[in-house]
């Protein structure tokens, strides 16, 4: 997991449209550690990460599409990311163009609640601790709001990659449970 | 169960305070069925249900003292509750006096999920399918809002109330899972 060295900066503030909570624009920085086996260091790739809400809902189908999910409404993904209560993005950039490789939101009662949804890392971009960072710059973030309790509903596969993280399933017996309409 | 006889009914409007999604302020009333071996009738006592936020705050502590929940800070009760998607209150109305004796709320994106939180029912009206009703009212209202996916932690102790609901544990095998700052 040594490819990916993590360090945080703060980029300069961009112009968010329908932030609640996250006015500022923080952004962490995953860049090459100086003696990584990477591309060509000219090149100079760098994975950002990001709060912006205003994505391009189309690369964010992409994204998803990728991993297999099943498609949404984009009307309906719009308005889950404008009433999410923390929108996470991860971006490798190379000079000018940026490409989201990575994605996660968390609703919140903005107090004591927060549930994480739709983690999500594409294919090219997996197993090189990047889906740990984009959880750990999640929860920093939530953190920093001062929620007590995060939540979130894993898919069998992924239970371990949560558990590595410090979270735990069905502590004393607390169950999560599922209503659908019908 | 019988006891109580549920039936919908609209009351007028009521001026809500940082109503977000539910403007329209809804009640359905849980009142008396005719041949119930209630009170006295003429004492006309109802179960009202709303959706108002303007809660007294300490009447709301006082209920969650009632079932032994430990405090949470008025200031941050009062932010989860603005910022719920859903905040839903249940009533004993006897004549122009009212008492709070049933809550819960939810979260939600305004889209795909949402995560009920805080279910209580006043000991002194619990089993009399007060809590099924009060229920049955957040998911009515849930369902309204097109919301597909309704979820909830369940205490090990009310995993059968939530069960008898429709609710399903780990389906799929999808695990709740938590996270506590450290
Ligand atoms: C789940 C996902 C976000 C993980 O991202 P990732 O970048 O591959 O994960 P990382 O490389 O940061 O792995 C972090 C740790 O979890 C482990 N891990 C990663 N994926 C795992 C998995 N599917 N099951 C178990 N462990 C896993 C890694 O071994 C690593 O452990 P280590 O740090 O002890 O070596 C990514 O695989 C993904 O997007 N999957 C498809 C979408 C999905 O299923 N999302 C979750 C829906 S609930
Ligand atoms: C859980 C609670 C909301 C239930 O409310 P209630 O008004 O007593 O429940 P109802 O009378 O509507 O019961 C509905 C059904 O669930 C069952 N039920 C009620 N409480 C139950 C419990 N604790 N465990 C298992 N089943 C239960 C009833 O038998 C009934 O089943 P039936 O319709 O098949 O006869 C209430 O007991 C309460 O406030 N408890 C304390 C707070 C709490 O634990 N909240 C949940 C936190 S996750």
């Amino acid at each position: 997991m040594g490819f990916w060295k993590t360090w945080f900066s703060t980029s300069e503030s961009v112009t968010t449209s329908k932030t609640t909570s996250f006015e500022e624009q923080t952004a962490a920085s995953v860049g090459d550690s100086p003696n990584s086996v990477s591309e060509a260091s000219s090149k100079e790739a760098r994975i950002v990460f990001s709060t912006e809400r205003d994505l391009d809902l189309y690369e964010l189908e992409e994204l998803c599409d990728a991993v297999g999910w099943s498609r949404r409404p984009l009307r309906k993904v719009k308005k889950a990311i404008e009433h999410s209560f923390l929108v996470a993005s991860m971006w490798q950039v190379r000079g000018n163009q940026r490409r989201l490789i990575g994605f996660a939101r968390a609703t919140s009662d903005h107090a004591f609640n927060a549930t994480i949804w739709d983690v999500v890392v594409h294919p090219d971009f997996q197993s090189k601790g990047l889906g740990k960072a984009l959880m750990k710059y999640v929860l920093k973030k939530l953190r920093s709001e001062e929620i007590s309790n995060v939540t979130l509903f894993a898919d069998p596969h992924v239970v371990d990659f949560y558990r590595s993280m410090g979270f735990m399933s069905d502590p004393e017996g607390i169950k999560g449970m599922f209503w659908y309409p019908h």
